[in-house]
């Protein structure tokens, strides 16, 4: 009789709930941190631990339960990381969670592997801003630096309308003006990189956005080879430079001439690849799951193509519907209050290749 | 905002495990009653009562609790699902489950819906033994009548030598006495019927026993057109004879001429339907929870071929080079002991067709 490896996952919410039950296949037990009592991944877990994710005590106490520590959201503490990271081992590492934490530093980093990105201009008060707009054009996107998802925390602004009380607006906060890209597509790459540096690339999908939300991700993307060599380079090349044990989800414009630029990264599972439970012999969750807990790396082949969409606020009441559709996998959150733009569950239709 | 429904299941093992993650992903919360502590499907549910399965206290808050109770495993006790009955909706129905209790009901009422099974006699006690073994031609296997799984309970006699402590020997119960079959293949269908009568039937699977456990399920398993509708169809008038919602596992032996005789069924998901997990769109699980929570029911065509082979005891060992597999998909019970003839996972294998 041996005690069973724990894994901890910070945050317990879709992203959690799905790396929970992928870890349970595997036969690990899983603890939950997140101040909701109601968080959709405690569950399906062993254990909850109602806590914020910078008290003290509670680390302390998913440090003494687990064996390997992950998290499901980017926006955690630092200094959880760095608490957890003395007394146990942190999957993805701190650098990886710190780079993708703000998008200068993020972008910066990109840059520096190679990987292109949008112009970018850093925008700390109202002055750099007027400034950075000029410089990228006469338009621009502004975004907080930190904090910033599905959309929130961005401002278009363009050279000659008002906008003097942007900065204002967007919290007075360390933001970052992006150039506007004319991209024909945006598509994404989701990989798994284990300890000893090897990695899987699923395919990447084409994604379409609805109020900054992603709404479907397809797989084929109508993508030509180059491009998705390109694309699986670009995320096996940022990967390697962090370092980085686990699953992360690569961001990507194509742009006409067959060329990306790189939008962002998550240093975690992402929804954008949430098709590959319903296409693939192994997930998303299990390829992450796999590499945290340094067990061999799944092949990431699919068997079939795909359509994922999220079911975002109402969108859930046409789940009887989509039961009711053929090679249709329905997969919802336990989420039983219902709010406007809330990711409550997503579909994914497979159809034979 | 609306409650969500909860799904309770008796039993805690791995096929309750299993239901228990497939009522997750739709959204349902879960409740299991289980006295083991410890029962692997507690550790991915809501909620667990751990209690006996006759505990009239932990039944009362079972029903409390649930919209709709189901069950892992034939054995429960007549009385919890009469408790049950009367305060909370019950699927499969008493009348299933106490038919698939006893072997010799089981039996008389397969042949009452014109499924053949091998020749059988009632032995109550020593003496009915010898004249039953006659009867069947001088060999027959033995069994208790009730409470067998895993070829537990069972015996082989032949006609000449001693087998004068058989009665005895396997507990002096009722027993029921089956002319061997020659057969040439064994094969199991997995049906799911909802309350509007509707089915859906799996490809039938070849399995293979050893030690009286089942050790693999194929698909496609080598099996003529007609044997595949012929054993559908035994399923089919099984199902509807029973005035069945659930899914139900059909076991059935193929004979030298194509004909089938029936085994047995499980008023449950099945050991041999594991494969759907991998190999459809939707498994047994989650037929079996859409079945009995009334939602519409999933295809159930395969996207691959598939052969799922049961982790028993030390098998489990094998699974770091199991993972390493391609198209290789590992299921582990969360149980952190492992004993002989022990059913700690499984893995399907699936081949693209």
């Amino acid at each position: 009789m041996s005690d069973p490896i724990v894994i901890g996952i910070l945050g317990g919410g879709q992203l959690g709930r799905m790396l929970a039950m992928a870890a349970a296949r595997l036969g690990f037990e899983v603890v939950i941190l997140d101040p909701d009592p109601k968080a959709p991944a405690a569950q399906v877990a062993n254990r909850h631990l109602v806590a914020a994710y910078d008290d003290p005590a509670a680390l302390a106490k998913l440090a003494e339960l687990c064996d390997i520590v992950t998290y499901e959201f980017e926006n955690v503490p630092d200094a959880a990381i760095h608490t957890l990271d003395d007394r146990v081992t942190v999957h993805p590492n701190a650098t990886a969670l710190a780079t993708a934490q703000d998008r200068l530093i993020e972008k910066a980093f990109l840059v520096e592997q190679g990987i292109g990105t949008a112009p970018f201009r850093t925008v700390d008060n109202q002055e750099q801003l007027e400034s950075a707009v000029e410089e990228l054009g006469g338009e621009a996107i502004l975004k907080t630096r930190r904090f910033g998802y599905d959309g929130k925390g961005q401002m278009r602004v363009v050279s000659g309308s008002d906008h003097s009380t942007a900065f204002a607006d967007l919290g007075s906060v360390p933001l970052i003006a992006e150039g506007i890209i004319d991209f024909v597509a945006e598509l994404s790459v989701i990989i798994g990189r284990g300890a000893d540096g090897r990695c899987r690339i699923y395919d990447p999908a084409t994604n379409e956005h609805v109020d900054g939300i992603l709404k479907t991700s397809s797989v084929p993307g109508a993508l030509d080879e180059e491009t998705v060599e390109l694309a699986k380079q670009s995320a096996a090349a940022l990967a390697s430079a962090l370092d980085y044990v686990g699953v992360l989800g690569l961001e990507l414009f194509l742009l006409a001439d067959g060329s990306v630029l790189a939008n962002e990264f998550a240093p975690r599972v992402h929804n954008s690849g949430h098709w590959t439970e319903a296409a693939c012999a192994v997930s998303q969750f299990e390829l992450h799951i796999r590499a945290i807990a340094g067990l061999a790396l799944p092949s990431v082949e699919r068997h079939s193509d795909a359509v994922m969409t999220n079911l975002i606020g109402d969108d859930v009441t046409l789940v009887s519907d989509l039961l009711a559709e053929p090679d249709t996998v329905v997969h919802l959150y336990g989420k039983s209050e219902v709010r406007p733009g809330r990711k409550m569950g997503h579909v994914t239709t497979i159809t034979r290749r």
